[in-house]
């Protein structure tokens, strides 16, 4: 077992019975990565005490972090906390701060405390608390003989904050690791192997230090560089370089860099431009719109959308002629067009976007099908527009639709500009 | 260690490294779920020697079956072949099937043997070749003191194939096993302990050989109940009672069981009823009409959507009344009863929703903090309303105050047949 070595311990009978997906222990394995620290095993068990308490046993017999999640609801098929009080030898006692935390959360939802969220503020007397500020279920972090054992929520979004907030601060201060630096470069509307030729000659060139990854999603691609050393100066050179040297090769892809998503960097644009965006959306059904305004203060450059998914809508709302649908159909370039751009003078925003396509699995004909969507973002000057041929699936064309419709809007503002 | 147990080990750095998410086990485990074997553990090792022989060791402690994948292609980090010739004490030799395998599939795929490929047909001595259909690496299958190895390769499509043709049915042959069989309870705009309390009684009344869980997500909490025995009429009869029981305690709470999904069951009851439905959104900002749309088949019964982020949008598209802004504001109950009703008419639907509220995090006032939201629900007859107080984050405001307009919606929908 050597210095900073992690194990992942996930605990839950609906892992194993293939009900639910883990995709906890994938992004804490990421995050371990980025700070250096070294993952050498994961487990998963069952809700089962004997089980639990041979995992403890053994994870720290490999490792020096022991990372555990899941098992913290307040029913009795959640064991994570007796079998730790008994691991370290000690009682679960209510821990007035947890209760204070749960008490201020629940009423912040408008709701009452009840025994069993006063149950969840029990802890193990040994540990340290951690605070769960998205839910009821304290974390908690234990050292002993040289090894910690940190306890946090199985929902993916109070793990991960508490990760964010408190635990990986924390491993940063406290180890000493090699210094691993990185570079995400975020690219979208390229496939993953289309990109991988294109920037051949940029990989070839690489210094031989440069550890180089692709994460593909929906319509994007993130490139991660990695470095590790010990002259943090010397590494961030090497890597502002080798971002520098993939400009001329994926420069139209680039949408942004490290956390920064797309939506963001669509909203930042139109705030120094001081633009406001309207949407009016047939097969997208909102998508588009719902990404903006999952951003906080959209509400500074976002005015509104428009859904009409019916073709009386299209006419009604925004005064698509009727001889557009009987000559060439909803899903075409001429109604694209009138949709942005009376889009544009309905709402009073600077620039508007447009979607019709064919989501499918149904509504596909002899010219038209599945997966075919025009694109249309009318400015003050022009109107632009884009036929895409997306694939079979209808969540896949959805989303696809929508990163090609905030890229193109990111594209238009940088040109205009 | 129990009779029909199994363990799955993953074996590769690129899991530990975060760089891929491992979705092979998930598959795997659904498939023993379905054949009645009890998964117990899963672990993740590391492309490294002593980790992968000392996994094989506690792995057979634990499991009658140990189901390996990952690890067999031809480069020096796989390891996984020497390590169980090793394990097994065998040679590695040259398996004649094996090589005339990896020629057919080679020829087909218009490509010549290279020594890559010779290395490929190279198997400990004492296993049973697995032929793999779609790939050059062949499966292992090995027995021993009772104990059944299997070594597959990681890429997802050859695993499955290896699966599905050779492996489940070999095991449903061979293991007398006991059925097992679940009933997805789901139920929406009920927290976990607030549900538990409720159903105390009938959780307390249930026959021990059923066991519960919970699963909470965003609004919505999935309850399990699992029954193991030998006799699958005899199980059903046990849960479709405990189903028909719990129905008193959480009526308006359960929308619906198994894989369906709120926005299915609307859809349905929408179906069904020959109604149509449009949306007027404000701080959900498109969140309920994506949500709608992403079921095939919606175009049926969604007219479309109208968000009109700012007061003059909802004064313009939906009369909302100036002076509903200047004395109680958009975020109010006055404001949503003139978005529902207004929609339901400009969109020719038979009922609308209507969402008006302050997401966060800015936005906030004395009397509103952040959280406030209002809904209604506009139908032939009437118009409901409801004031929803939930938490501080955003996207979970946007969420929940989705999940609550779709429930209510499908009260709405029950209700009036």
């Amino acid at each position: 077992m050597s210095q900073n070595t992690v194990e992942i311990i996930t605990i839950g009978d609906e892992i194993l019975y293939g009900q639910t997906l883990d995709t906890n222990s994938h992004w804490i394995s990421q995050e371990l990565d980025h700070l250096g620290l070294k993952l050498v095993h994961k487990t998963t068990v069952a809700d089962h005490e004997e089980a639990i308490l041979t995992a403890f046993a053994e994870a720290e017999k490999r490792a020096q972090i022991i990372l555990i999640t899941g098992g913290l609801g307040p029913t009795q098929d959640d064991l994570t906390k007796p079998c730790l009080a008994k691991y370290f030898d000690t009682p679960l006692v209510i821990f007035p701060q947890a209760l204070a935390e749960i008490k201020e959360l629940l009423k912040n939802r408008g709701r009452d405390l009840n025994p069993h969220n006063v149950k969840q503020a029990e802890l193990p007397q040994s540990c340290q608390m951690i605070s769960n500020q998205l839910g009821t279920a304290p974390g908690m972090w234990f050292e002993k003989n040289g090894k910690i054992f940190i306890s946090m929520p199985g929902v993916p979004r109070e793990m991960k904050k508490m990760m964010t907030d408190i635990i990986l601060p924390r491993f940063k201060q406290r180890f000493e690791t090699d210094i691993t630096v990185h570079r995400i470069i975020r690219t979208c509307t390229i496939g993953e192997s289309v990109l991988i030729d294109k920037i051949k000659p940029w990989v070839d060139a690489l210094p031989e230090q440069l550890v180089l990854a692709y994460y593909p999603s929906i319509g994007q691609v993130k490139i991660r560089l990695t470095a590790v050393g010990n002259d943090k100066a010397a590494l961030e050179t090497i890597l502002n370089q080798a971002v520098a040297d993939i400009q001329p090769y994926l420069a139209k892809y680039i949408f942004g860099y490290g956390k920064e998503e797309l939506e963001e960097v669509v909203g930042n644009l139109l705030l120094k431009k001081k633009w406001t965006v309207a949407t009016a959306e047939s097969c997208t059904g909102g998508a588009i719109a719902h990404k903006i305004t999952a951003v906080p203060g959209s509400s500074a450059y976002f005015r509104g959308s428009i859904i009409p998914y019916h073709n009386d809508l299209k006419h009604q709302f925004l005064q698509v002629d009727k001889g557009v649908f009987e000559t060439v159909g909803a899903v075409s370039e001429a109604c694209v067009i009138a949709m942005a751009e009376n889009a544009r003078t309905a709402f009073g925003a600077d620039v508007a976007i447009a979607t019709s396509g064919i989501a499918g699995p149904g509504g596909a004909t002899a010219e038209k099908p599945v997966g075919l969507v025009w694109l249309a973002i009318a400015t003050p000057q022009q109107t632009h527009t884009w036929e895409l041929r997306l694939g079979n699936e209808r969540s896949f064309n959805i989303e696809l639709t929508a990163v090609h419709a905030l890229n193109k809007l990111r594209q238009t503002l940088i040109e205009i500009d």
